[in-house]
């Protein structure tokens, strides 16, 4: 058989000879999206077939941290022993701010509603948490510790409309890489609910009819290509578009600023292309977490980071996706980090952060930089001015934060956009329902369908408000409410 | 017969069972780039049938100023005459950074080489052009005169890159909006040709085989439903999708700040949406035109804009199109024209922009309005400071356009996005080759389909490089590639 098959094109249901699988639920990818998504579906009785392309499972959630997103109902086990009460309302306003322009308001809500069980669920998969906090700003906790700020509740304009409360759970796994962990637990859950697994396959194009109703998928393993039939559906699982570099520069083209992706080959955009031959609408295509991981160390963040012309651009204070997001945002690639002498501490050397310059006064390194007179020696006198009040009038970064610069020698970390980090994974994908239906342009289901994870543009939908911990919280949730969904479709 | 139909989904060919009505080539909207695809398709020997939703021609083509980006190869008469030799290579580089990080080489290209041509095809069509030259910076010209500078042409940094020259031609017509008489001139074409107009025809769907191949479509006029078939190819030139609020909320929400799309209600993005269906990409939907058009009286070039915190963030000289696109990415709504009495002169009604404050004194400007102390002040005295000297460091506004502010009194004029005119348009659609072809998101020609104008995302794709006549320029040259092609697509 010489037929050629594209993600971009369904094979039409009357073209197929015979189905060589059936199942009740196909999941089309093996991070956390789709261990979710099965785990659910085979709880509820469904049959379940998992294809993976990878030899092994994990995705990028096992590149990640492990951190989820979580609170609310009063709050987690950590976020209590740590005396936070994390109220519904909170959570659900600070998700709604970090969803942007178009947030998601019915996901938002149900998160928000059904995140403490959500907690609750991962614990009873058998997530360990030790319920511990770090307080301060960091990326991950380097120690086996729980609970951390992962977001930008305590930075403006969030903590204005949210009451802040820490909400990044890492599992209790010593050092940064949680994300394996988190992955080998939720993979036993899949194997001791016997899903029928399947590494190596490749999912070539999804099965529909002429109404775009998907039947099933073609999919490529030892040579062989499969046909498998979804009795109920197929949940797209299958990561986003960062490694897609065409791809990215269609849609993100911004992002091209920056050499540092973050994913497996699979983020290739399969799983959005796939939805999309069927009528499913990918939206806000060009959105991102992109960031610079500037802290820990945390005294860093009372610096303030400048562009070429010496002016600020936001509270430093803020997330560093958030501030990340900005930055590219700027006219120009030279970014600086300014610290003194009391607040300078060396970047992590994954951040590829050197000194461009350094002075026993400012104007000093206003010169060294070659910036025009006075400019980033008026940005340093405004920020010293107020801070010394305990005050940010234009920024509105924190009081913790605010300390005049004014103990030399003064220096510059040289954050250029074309050589420091900045890894970026993509958000934009399939529109989805809260039970992650996936949804054509005018918001119609489209029968059979699921997405969930970075395949779907869920929660996590604008560089601006992304959080450390959203991407999986919206990846393990909504994964299983596919999966519930696609398991029992009438219910 | 109830069937459905939608442009997301094409109605099967094998379905089809009558072709009510057939021709060589079908074309959907008659505005500037659907009458350009007709003439040249039935010059070619084809014959066409054109679909037009409203009850008359012209589409947002006809609501615009008419003006038609064009130049090189030494210039037109209307630049030769006022002594610029605009090369090629200026128009070629010129386009390329309009086109920003995902330019289209090889349209930009096409489209420099063959530009004085398609001008000398505008005039053969009948379109007058006065041949005269209006310096300064304007929006359109009052007269009926032709040349003006239309973009960033003089500005950095495309100054640095591209010798400038004037590229905006406007026919010779009295006053803003000769957009209508290009298009009657174009229609009267398209009438001479006995082209096969159907008025208050609405497209409902592609007609397509399973391998996404183009046979026709489904039209909708006088309460009938009918199939009609196209032997070469239908062209997609319905306009872009402004007016679907829900699109550019799902798209490109930053440009729900304004309440000012510019459009048809024919811009609802059903052109983009049958392309979709067939597997055709729709590329840089997040990309608009975003302008405030301060400008002429063009005194007020004279003036800085600032955001909220009294920051300059972009040279003024540029093009009014690329100062909206920075002003839309500025955080906080408040936007600021600041002049002094001698660059001060009021401007025009349209933009909704009155005095915020006004005073002997920056620093009683500063005061007025709210500003922390010693920022707006300090940006103005920075400006004034070098503009005394013709010089613009930070943002390396032109000499001409540089004069100190010290005149008083001084006025800010309040441009907030939420209340001033912020005209917008989108510019993302169907990716396509030069010759119009629509692509799937391989780059791979969808058989059968072509689409031109705002249905395409063409020449300009990138807010921070628009400048006025680039859209018809777009849609008029490759409207005409589209209809070559689709006239004879083997040749």
């Amino acid at each position: 058989m010489s037929i050629e098959f594209s993600p971009s094109l369904p094979f039409r249901v009357s073209q197929v000879k015979q189905w060589d699988i059936e199942a009740d639920v196909l999941i089309v990818g093996f991070g956390a999206a789709g261990a979710c998504a099965a785990i659910e579906a085979s709880r509820a009785g469904a049959s379940v077939v998992l294809f993976e392309a990878a030899s092994g499972n994990g995705g990028t959630s096992a590149l990640s941290g492990g951190e989820i997103y979580l609170g609310g109902n009063g709050g987690t086990p950590a976020q209590r022993a740590a005396g936070f009460t994390d109220e519904t309302g909170d959570l659900f306003r600070y998700l709604m701010m970090a969803g942007g322009p178009d947030a998601d308001e019915a996901k938002a809500r149900l998160y928000a509603e059904e995140s403490l069980s959500h907690y609750e669920w991962l614990v009873a998969q058998g997530v360990p948490y030790k319920n511990t906090f770090v307080p301060g700003k960091l990326v991950e906790p380097a120690t086996d510790d729980c609970l951390i700020w992962s977001g930008s509740e305590q930075a403006w304009p969030f903590s204005e409309q949210a009451k802040p409360c820490p909400r990044g759970h890492t599992p209790q796994w010593t050092g940064w890489g949680g994300g394996r962990l988190l992955m080998d637990i939720l993979a036993a859950r899949v194997e001791e609910l016997k899903v029928d697994v399947r590494y190596d396959s490749r999912v070539l194009a999804l099965v529909a009819d002429d109404a775009n109703r998907v039947h099933g998928l073609v999919v490529r393993s030892d040579g062989v290509t499969r046909f498998a039939r979804a009795r109920n559906g197929v949940i797209l699982c299958a990561g986003g578009f960062v490694m897609n570099r065409d791809m990215v520069r269609k849609h993100a083209p911004h992002l091209m600023r920056s050499d540092d992706p973050i994913g497996t080959p699979g983020d290739d955009g399969t799983g959005i292309r796939l939805g999309m031959s069927v009528g499913g609408a990918a939206i806000h295509m060009n959105e991102a977490f992109s960031s610079l991981p500037f802290y820990a160390p945390e005294s860093l963040v009372k610096g303030i980071i400048v562009n070429e012309r010496g002016q600020r651009f936001i509270n430093e204070d803020a997330y560093h996706g958030r501030i990340g997001h900005h930055i590219l945002q700027q006219l120009g690639d030279r970014i600086y980090l300014l610290v003194d002498s009391e607040t300078y501490e060396p970047p992590i050397e994954l951040l590829r952060v050197g000194i461009a310059a350094a002075g026993d006064t400012w104007e000093e390194v206003e010169q060294d930089l070659g910036m025009t007179a006075g400019t980033l020696t008026h940005t340093v006198e405004t920020y010293n001015h107020h801070a010394a009040q305990g005050q940010d009038p234009l920024f509105h970064k924190a009081a913790a934060w605010l300390k005049p610069l004014t103990t030399g020698p003064f220096v510059a970390l040289d954050c250029r956009i074309d050589y420091a980090f900045y890894p970026h994974f993509t958000l934009g994908g399939l529109d989805t329902l809260p039970n992650g239906q996936v949804l054509t342009d005018q918001r119609e289901p489209v029968p059979g369908l699921y997405a969930a994870g970075r395949t779907a543009c869920g929660l996590p939908r604008w560089g601006g408000g992304y959080s450390s911990g959203m991407s999986l919280a919206d990846a393990t949730f909504f994964g299983r409410q596919a999966g519930k969904h696609a398991a029992t479709p009438g219910a």
